[in-house]
């Protein structure tokens, strides 16, 4: 029987620290789970993408959500990411975290073969009638084989386990498509965006919440955006959600996913260490920007500071724009080669 | 010197009706102005995309936006389509449509060959230097050379009589940095969405205004949609969104473009003709379906009476999903297959 | 009735010179012609892509086609792009270029719009039904609809006019999969490939010749790869395809297509003028690195002197992997960021 | 040091039999791997894509490979994939591939997250550096970051331990890019393709041979398409490659990849066993249409006889034709739909 409160709110997709062995540092891993529950985030997710669940061994996927939760005590619920090599493997896992009292996992589609809706059904099918948790489809199109509307209405229709989606796609009219085709039956189904860049319009169309990485750098801010948005404060929300895109562009567009989250995340005082994919020298995320943008972010918002020299006025654009350019400009040399 | 009115509002993408030998029918055409123009949008938009300005001859573009101006006669502005072969004829175009008086030409980016923002750039700078009349951008990358943000940017900088973008890629947060990188130096400047499923979004985000194909459909639906956002009424403009969704879906998946939108007007009392693009029998718009799904919204919202045997409750769902349904088994066949 | 000549060979696509007004020059454009025949073109492609026939009016597309067989005097065939605003109007093109005695006219599938396969046979067989001259279908999905196997198939089947296709998509298997499915029923439909970096392994499989760019450039190269490989001579030709690639990347990624053509033209002594996109000073072609690189590989096959200076040793492929490395680069940074 | 002998032929990608509760059915992949080198298999291919490698467990993975090695005792040379989840597990599966004498490793770019250049170079430059045993790096953009040819150039300008590349994304200019890149400095470093549709072009453009699922259903014809293509008897190759297309797409699009191989391997005699990606019903592979294709296909080549009920005579082309008509109509939709 699934429990009865819904999933709503800002669930912070977890990092994890590494000590110098390039091991998951647990102490430091704890104590950034006790400043983001002060802070105020609503939940907490560990083994998602932004977690690198991925670079990290069955084993250690378990050990991560099981020091999460011992730190987190019950306080805020915790969303699990799941998803192992095949089914068998991550009904295992769903096992797993139900023992350890988690509110529900999140299992992303199967990825690295690209599957037809068919069998993305009827792997999230068997995984509805065997799990013994609830569970949160994760639905991350560039990454995953997507899953599509139809599929999560007859999911949702189906299997009472199943209570939630994440949809980390971006994309308003899919986000509406499919609150429309699922609510009907499922009143109580929630749906949670991915995307930070569109969390204010995301809300106001209806989703209940998100897992967005900029929680896990600025809770205080997206904690804001949530409850300006919810209150229909739609001006100063909007203001804060441009805010937003800046700061998301410089973390997303600074160093290769999700390293400009770990940088950032250094910034407010964690030690994080050296992440497991290898980067070139060239690659070692540009400080400098990315301490001032958020240093200055964080003043404008009060919870910080100005950095020493202060904050530009006004121009603080040409930081999104020149970085914006470069992307812009990748794109364009592509499309003018036909190679997009 | 550009106009100091700042475009806003809803500019409904014109359809153009035929007679029975294939020729432009100037009275139908002239009738459905006038009926547009009575259900209170706020501006005409000809030679657009929803208009098939491809389709027809450099003489015929001319005489559509003739007949549309002087139908109109000043009671709503007009933007036409002014992209003809290359620079110098779409210059000629601009300087007819200042003759006829216009509010301001549209002019989509270089299409066919895909450029790159250098090119992009060149070709609107040598209109923004001749041009005799105020030139909206017209960004729609799905058809056309994408006209990135450090290229909007820059020619809003530059060019006083380049007073608007057209955006038709439905991505809220690229709507979100044109209008951080612009405004600045332009606050005048204006931001029209062409993508009617995320219209109550977009103009929270901060857009002005629409060039929306479902205007021409149904005018009365559309302006409340803007008049609800516009005061803030969250609760209300979502529902009517959510609706837009469902019938923008059905006229843009029920037909090979704009042919769901041409059907749908001929549904609302005009005698559209056969389209210029050939199409099979099988491709003979559904009308039934189509039929059904609009008189049924309308009557929802007070314009019309239901349908003889009434309209569903609830599982109106239904149809969405098995329209989406579709677009999403052939999507998942595409990715399974490596296609996509 | 068609005629019952087998299209084969390479046709050059024909570029077009302007004069400082930017008008057709018609005496260079005459003297171009004369010395493609002189160094032994199977045929001449006026209105092609590589020809930039969007950029003309209708008026002097038809002009164009009329200077080129005028020169040609029935010298070589002449195939004629065809392709105009609707069906209508290509139609009527089509009587025009059977009036000058072209061979044949080649018409891509409807653009701008994309349109499915239903669509694109409709119109083909309207065409299929009434062009008083043979017809070769011209699929090039970086640009324009395409036109699947079925579709080419059907086409075939149906309609004696329809005497062959060109296709741009370079891709192998397709090329086999199309003459799998249209050999048995009209084993005189000629097959033509559009890309110059596989017209060797093309040929191999199947394919009766090309519309190359390169032949407008170096035909003494093209036509001496074309002769080798059907001669089965693989290692000669495999040579020449290799070095034909390095040529054909070097035109292609030093500018936007099609002006690395246009200016390496100039390079063998033809005034072009300058092009109809307006371009930046950034993008003005580095004549440099194209000039020596068309002149060693002039002078390797044995058509002309070394440039000054000598040309490289065997390291002549770090020119081709520094483009490419800006090409690689630049696909990565956008799959890195999800945007490919 | 790296071996000296160069990575020529045909490496199968072995699939794996599953015993009645899903685990690895060892008995029946020792019966299939002595079937496959009785029928002159030039080398094996272990935890490959076709090989599922993603749905086994670390341990499963290398149990695999140690059946293989042991069955194989010497007679054919194996290359086993080693992709583990980060540098430090894929370095450690280098080490026991190593123990087990096999010929080289495959390690496939990093997957999941999109990886830039710089990043994956960085990766298999840890992974050169430190490797025991010989590198074949593995590029399938399709699935994993992709590996451009720059940075193939440079790995193998730098590190001896990396000897070969297998390209599996059947673009044929970009394996003569890369062959023009790397064979000046590195003579013996091989180029092998995986994509089976292309086999003939590629060996004729200078690959060097192959990793073909195929030639683990009929070992005998890609077999003899090899042997043909390097005598360099074109006609006689075309016509097997021709075949082989057929094949291939009876396969690649009967169901979700690896499953339509899988279903033909059981044609030949083989218990594979249920996968472990959970199918619908409809799913289920149509294993009429490919017994038949598939018997014809032997038939015609002179290993088996013909099905009861005979072979069709040339019109056997229409499955093909079939087949291909859905895969372009649901490219053809998506297009339409502007979803491509």
């Amino acid at each position: 029987m699934p429990s009865s409160s819904r999933l709503t709110g800002i669930f912070t997709p977890n990092l994890v620290a590494y000590d110098d062995r390039g091991d998951v540092h647990e102490a430091e891993t704890r104590r950034y789970v006790e400043w983001l529950i002060e802070r105020g985030v609503h939940g907490l997710y560990p083994n998602g993408s932004t977690g690198e669940f991925t670079r990290f061994t069955p084993e250690e996927r378990r050990r991560i959500t099981n020091i999460i939760a011992d730190q987190a005590r019950g306080r805020v619920p915790i969303l699990a990411g799941a998803a192992e090599a095949n089914v068998r493997e991550t009904l295992k896992a769903c096992e797993y975290y139900a023992s350890l009292g988690v509110r529900a996992v999140a299992i992303v589609a199967p990825f690295y073969y690209k599957l037809g809706p068919e069998s993305v059904y009827a792997y999230f099918a068997e995984i509805g009638r065997n799990t013994p948790i609830d569970v949160t489809l994760y639905n991350i199109p560039l990454f995953a084989s997507p899953i599509d509307v139809p599929t999560v209405q007859k999911l949702a229709d189906k299997f009472d386990r199943i209570v939630a989606i994440k949809d980390s796609s971006g994309d308003i009219p899919h986000m509406i498509r499919m609150i429309q085709a699922v609510r009907p039956n499922r009143p109580e189904f929630s749906f949670l965006t991915g995307w930070d860049a569109a969390l204010m319009p995301m809300l106001l169309v209806g989703a209940d919440g998100g897992t967005n990485a900029t929680s896990g750098v600025v809770p205080e801010i997206t904690r804001k955006l949530y409850e300006l948005t919810l209150a229909h404060k739609i001006d100063e929300a909007r203001q804060v959600q441009y805010d937003l895109v800046r700061l998301f562009d410089t973390m997303i567009y600074s160093a290769e996913f999700p390293e400009g989250f770990r940088a950032a995340v250094s910034l407010r005082g964690f030690k994080m260490g050296k992440g497991r994919q290898p980067l070139s020298e060239k690659q070692q995320t540009d400080l400098t920007l990315l301490r001032r943008t958020l240093q200055c972010l964080l003043a404008e918002h009060g919870f910080s500071d100005q950095p020493v020299g202060g904050c530009p006025v006004g121009n603080e654009v040409a930081n999104t724009g020149e970085i914006s350019a470069i992307v812009q400009t990748v794109v364009a040399e592509l499309q003018k080669r036909g190679m997009l």
